[in-house]
């Protein structure tokens, strides 16, 4: 998400550890973790990086990430901690410019770092899925039936403290070199959204549609 | 994106090399790959994972992947090459089962592992810029100023040829265990998808909009 001068008009948080951060700049990050539910999840195996898709959701001053259970990531948050990278973004436009080099894109992104821990606390552990299955769809966690024992024992979770992390993001328009301000090409935004369509409820669903997912759409 | 049992309805490539793979595989990996342009660079830096969000392109059996210039990746790749992991992910949908346990996400990822080096080529580099910018808004490469001698010194893209490079996909309904799916809660798929807003012109765009721009939508 640079390019060139874009550069410029984008913010970024310094990297200052998160404890001592204003609160503004929290505020800042928390909005954008707040914002979705996907995350890219980044770990070292074998020397090499590795980096995959998986949700998460913010509680307070703490990330917690869904793993598979036995997998790479978990073994090692089960044993002293894994060093991981955890980064979030969301895409809010493209941003057209008359030259080539001075296209960018409207962004929103989080990176934190920090060492991983497996959540073992049965406690814990529910905290953590119902903030899994609310930050995706909110007030979600109150409508089902929650884990037993035996799911809560196959579901693997890791803790991430917020303590090194940093947002950047883009938020203007076309930034276009002087000379190239007269020339014959369409500049502008193209925004971009993340949006939810009709539920499409199950063969065994039959109640109405949850409040919830009106809201959601 | 992974929640127990809806591991069982999840089509995932096997880790085959990318060269060994049938063609029905690579066209399902080049298909995903095709449908967005951001991806997550992964790479290792003082032993400790680096994810970072950025523009890529796919050309052919190789990805162009955006850096900045001088940036830590770009210093890597520039030497020996930089070992990486590129995921791609897109989200297609929520699923919601009657248990927490079974809630899932429809999407589609692929995972690239392999060596990045920079695009030193000027010739390599121009068809590397204009497939990135071609990647996100399709036809808009031959509609804009391209980049003179300065900028294509100023722009940082690295290539990693596709060689070890696995897909995964979920795109299916609610999972729930048979014992649960009396229980009186809602449960289907919320479908997810990104969708472009109307383009908003520059002060200093006086073309009607291209042809290319009405399509994205």
């Amino acid at each position: 998400m640079s390019d060139g001068t874009a550069y410029a008009r984008t913010a970024r948080t310094t990297p200052t550890r998160y404890k001592d951060r204003a609160t503004w700049e929290r505020d800042a990050i928390h909005a954008i973790l707040d914002s979705t539910y996907i995350c890219h999840l980044g770990f070292v195996a074998d020397g090499a990086p590795v980096v995959l898709p998986t949700i998460y959701a913010r509680v307070g001053d703490r990330l917690y990430v869904h793993g598979s259970t036995g997998s790479r990531p978990m073994r090692g948050a089960a044993g002293p901690g894994l060093a991981v990278c955890v980064t979030v973004t969301l895409v809010d436009g493209l941003v057209l410019t008359k030259s080539a080099f001075n296209h960018s894109v409207n962004f929103r992104s989080v990176v934190a770092h920090g060492t991983a821990r497996q959540v073992t606390d049965p406690e814990e552990l529910t905290v953590a899925l119902d903030a899994l299955v609310d930050q995706a769809v909110p007030g979600r966690s109150g409508d089902v039936r929650r884990p037993n024992a035996k799911e809560l024992a196959a579901t693997a979770v890791v803790r991430l403290d917020l303590d090194e992390v940093s947002a950047k993001t883009r938020a203007d328009g076309a930034d276009d070199d002087e000379a190239d301000l007269d020339l014959p090409y369409w500049a502008g935004v193209v925004p971009v959204s993340t949006v939810h369509g009709a539920p499409v409820p199950d063969a065994s669903s039959t109640v109405p549609l949850p409040a919830y997912l009106r809201e959601l759409r």
